[in-house]
């Protein structure tokens, strides 16, 4: 299991996460991409710092909201998503082209992300666009407890799928993401670590019920915007 | 020699240009990245309608700046130069490859271009920068009495340039543009279609002292915003 | 019956509307502030031909969204609402003021409007801001069958509505707008005169159903922003 | 001799500066207005935070250049300054009426500070403009050795100036700010409370020179922005 994070997630001048201190930690960095956080020098320091660590790099593309930070539904056509998509990945991947580097996935982010689990012609638009622009790139989403109809979307399309767990987000046993707004949906400290120990020996997480299950994934979305993060992050990593 | 004219100029809900009718008359389409207009969209459709028309496609990449259009100075180091185009330029060609066609040039835009002619290292950024992304997209800059120390350093960068002249513009004996303050600074139809024949017949145009210079030039700057500049772009490429 | 429309909608240098020539038809002056549409110098602009043609002014606010012209709906807490509001309102009025005038009413634009009708905490937290800033201000609504609970509101925090209909759109029985996506729901010009006669005659409008329904409005929503509703603008000023 | 300092510069989820720890030391707040940080939320926020510790506020107005954080000069017509300087002092004095407070002064931020400094023609059109919205409201410049035509102006206006001396920038015997790229250009923290108290005792200051000048200043600008910084906001209060 590969541990992903975002990354990149400053603007002009203001500071936002532990980039340096979280690379080393991670195997994927998904990097903004200035829709939602960002900006065309961010993103090359960005790319810079990924290298250094041997980070793989993906694209985090997100609806045009800076104020929102992407987190906020803005809809779209099926063509617009495509268009704002694909501008976004080029422009990550022109700036990885200077540094002899290239964009290896796609994580739509917030809202996006959200919008894509919740309609499949969303996800539909993301998969086909990618693969029209290049196929050898990935598309990230939310490991699921049936991920059948992403999957063969993905195979006709001609793309790979990698499936994330969050690390600190509770789970139904229906495998859904417990909303944020009810108690215990964010998991402490003790939980995740216990999470990712369970995650490493049976490729099973405890459920908000308490039970077991089993949701096969590649990627463990980790945080890396503060202190207790960036230890946790530490820990996760040596656990893997 | 090629006519070039800005297009996809339209932000959002608001219409510039008559890109329609001029498409058929032109050779080159400078398409806005969405840093002085456009938007994902716009692109998208701007890269079509240049399809439809066999016309060549560049990236009219310019500072960040909606309401100046592009046409103010904004200071930047030249690393930031470089990743303000790269990250427009990469854009548009990734939305150009999801309609299977590429971007063969950059036109940098308003301010930018002034910047560039005034700033040799400015020029050199750009230059460099795009060889590093890909060395078969020329670069196009204002065609000067002496563009030798440009030529050499798109030279060594393995890039071409394309020189370009304005149709409506009147230049000095030195082969500099006339500043649009001085009374007969823009052409009037007539005089643009004589420059055109003269363009035509000897390579030479006529200064606004009166005299005859030759300035080597690839292509020639045309407009398409209204119904006038229809109808002149249809003259012109008659000539031609 | 007041005629209203919305005003000042360019944006840079993107022009929209006829305003010149449609601000001599009408009463009230929707003026866009810079959230959907508009900049400060625009917004000045659209002062003074307000003032020139003694034109009621009202703050046209929205959602910050100049790419999706604030048609887009985007979540926002009430405090959120009130802030963005009155942020809008009082760049507004203080430009007014330096043109010795002053904003009279609020109008909520697009994305905004709807969310406004359908969530009666927005239309809360709109009236009692507006009450908070100027108890002079009055707030545009959509005159519906029944308004009994937006009067009701707009008493306790001591400001007046004003409720207006669509002199374009199609209605139901119930006084609501029959949705864009259905078919009639976009009157012509034809019916548009004769929906303005019977509003001047007998204060009633004809349905979708052909039936006749009194809605009672303090003014009428009329576009200008191209030929034919400028010459519709003229036939309804000389029926009302 | 009172404190002023920049507050109110987070933007959307970007937080910046240490505003509730330095509120307590300071006299006079700065508060950005949307155009080179904050955003409508933030400002009220801002507003809370002054109302709490009884500081002044003032309107801290910039071009708008967020990527930049307004450091960057934008050319501008001076009717283009009037409307963007009137537009965001408009706002933030709405939002100050939501709280019952009200904008007692204008400080032009970052670079179009500095162009007012460097054209006196932009000094003139903010003058104006503020007087025209209200009389009431101070404009904020640059302590320098001879500050008559500025007075001069001003009092034509019919407003009042609040000259301001920089705590940490080293001054030259004329009077002028040593330019950031000199050596010794930024004072230390030793160097700044000496100043402080030199000002304290004579109403003069050191200059690079080693030289003492008099310049007559109303406030005295100190940061915010980290721990350092907030130490030293608090020996300079305790001082003065």
């Amino acid at each position: 299991v590969k541990l992903n994070c975002d990354i990149g997630e400053s603007f002009g001048i203001w500071k936002m996460g532990r980039d340096e201190d979280v690379m080393p930690c991670i195997d994927l960095a998904n990097i903004a991409c200035g829709f939602h956080a960002s900006d065309p020098s961010n993103i090359s320091k960005s790319i810079s710092l990924a290298l250094e660590n041997r980070v793989t790099i993906g694209a985090h593309i997100s609806y045009l909201d800076l104020l929102g930070f992407g987190r906020r539904s803005i809809a779209h056509t099926y063509e617009e998503i495509r268009d704002l998509s694909i501008y976004q990945l080029g422009a990550l991947d022109a700036l990885c082209k200077l540094q002899k580097t290239e964009v290896s996935y796609v994580k739509p982010h917030g809202a996006l992300y959200n919008d894509m689990m919740k309609d499949f012609d969303i996800f539909k638009a993301l998969a086909k666009s990618i693969s029209e622009y290049n196929q050898n790139i990935k598309l990230m989403i939310l490991a699921t407890k049936d991920t059948h109809k992403y999957k063969e979307l993905a195979n006709e399309c001609g793309i790979e799928l990698l499936l994330e767990l969050f690390a600190d987000r509770a789970y139904d046993s229906n495998g859904h993401l417990v909303s944020r707004k009810e108690s215990g949906s964010v998991l402490n400290s003790k939980e995740i670590l216990s999470r990712v120990k369970e995650i490493a020996k049976s490729g099973k997480i405890k459920t908000i019920e308490n039970k077991f299950l089993e949701l096969k994934a590649d990627t463990l979305c980790i945080h890396g915007d503060n202190e207790e993060s960036i230890e946790l992050a530490k820990e996760i990593k040596s656990l893997l």
